[in-house]
């Protein structure tokens, strides 16, 4: 396995005044490219390890694969950067499809919120799934991954996300793209068959339109995060039906959808008040 | 123009125990198609203003156009999200090449660092520019960037990118996409024929390879962030001639590549010792 950091001598530090040189960590940063039964669908960088498990992912997040049993090979040509998949079901339509705007007949982004066809087709809806946590479950888990994230305080360069359960973490994946960390997460799920609609996402980085979807695929109804979500996001996660929760920190947090996940806001619906921004 | 951020109300916030439901502020997140004479091209989500230098810049830094004479017309269609664009030399090689990954002899990555073919045609070498910054420069426009990165602390969603020289801040712009920033940046100087070579981009997020490559394509010879770079980030900045400066923190700051454009780094040169990591 390639590594995941690098030593990086003969850097200028600057300190009260101070010039020392001195060796630093700095987190790699590789091109992957998939090649789908033969042709070239798409280069990722990333973090290089668990590529496999992130090919997979990717491939069904694409909607390349609706299962792991349409993969009939994948072979990982680690240190020239290449996944060899061949796949059961793959047409040139796939191909032309691949990032083409998801237009319908309101205008701009579709009412649904999806910016591009294969969203549309794969993204699942979790109105239904059957998980539920409590505000101390928010804060332990959201505490538990930024205690694991080594990396990231190393060196100041990676995102991180969790799958997780109310019981603790149950995998974690760094990347330098913020979606491949989810890829990989999704990969390894459906390689081994964990079922995903009782878990929970815990993730370090900003809930983008981008991440609330892969969320969606992989098929979890709630994600948690330090950071702000973007009005897209919150837009595709009223939609979709995910417990979208922000600004995780300490022991405070926003609930911007679904809050009926959380056991709290089911318990107390009439000792709300209205606050201003 | 659209609104870059909207009132999102009912939102549940948790804090010291308490629940009350409160009014926020979140970013807006809009896809932008860009046509090129009437075909696809991309489609990029981003915050929604600027667009038209933000095409502009995009289209430059894909190698679409090589200056601004070569557009013939740019509409911008904002409310539905589409930039309708007519260049002058237009081919489906291009559309062919567009995101493929740019492979030599060597295995893996190029030995200079590229992914992208495009990335390969559109970056500049910049070992000659006449830029040249004290420390007191580099903590003072990172400084003054954060100061002026309103949305951002309101949200927490949004990357800034600013636009400098040793006096100060000259254009700052901010999106949710990290290269969507760039792109507004150098759209904007390609339109008013802003001189880029004796510039400096002072950056709020992590210096990743596609960054690195957005300020090579822009033409700066100089990079500053609060946070870190990428193995393959300095890889690219070390080729291409850029200095990059990193981990911009109060008075405290690491220079990675080409330190010869800060003034005190080469004013000691025998000054220098080696410590550890």
């Amino acid at each position: 396995m390639k590594a995941v950091t690098h030593e990086k001598g003969n850097i200028i530090r600057y300190e009260q005044g101070q010039i020392t040189n001195k060796t630093d960590l700095v987190v790699a940063e590789h091109p992957v490219t998939i090649k789908i039964n033969g042709e070239e669908f798409a280069t990722l960088v990333c973090t290089p390890e668990y590529i496999e498990d992130m090919a997979v992912g990717y491939l069904a997040s694409e909607g390349v694969i609706s299962g792991i049993d349409e993969i009939q090979d994948l072979w990982v040509q680690e240190d020239e950067g290449f996944v060899h998949a061949t796949v059961s079901r793959w047409s040139p339509l796939h191909r032309q499809l691949y990032s083409k705007r998801y237009v319908t007949s309101c205008c701009g982004a579709s009412r649904q919120g999806f910016v591009f066809f294969n969203d549309a087709k794969t993204a699942k809806r979790l109105h239904d799934v059957p998980v539920e946590l409590s505000f101390d479950d928010v804060f332990r888990l959201v505490k538990e991954m930024q205690a694991n994230a080594e990396i990231f305080s190393q060196t100041g360069g990676v995102h991180n996300a969790a799958l997780c359960d109310r019981s603790g973490i149950i995998l974690e994946r760094m990347d330098i793209g913020r979606h491949n960390a989810l890829d990989k997460i999704y990969g390894y799920c459906l390689k081994h068959s964990i079922p995903m609609n009782d878990k929970i996402i815990v993730f370090s980085g900003r809930i983008s339109s981008e991440i609330l979807l892969k969320v969606a695929k992989i098929g979890c109804g709630v994600i948690l995060s330090k950071s702000a979500p973007t009005e897209l996001a919150l837009e595709l996660a009223e939609n979709l039906g995910i417990t979208t929760v922000g600004f995780v920190r300490g022991s405070s947090c926003n609930v911007y959808t679904h809050p009926q996940r959380i056991l709290e806001c089911r318990e107390q619906p009439d000792k709300h008040t209205e606050i201003g921004n």
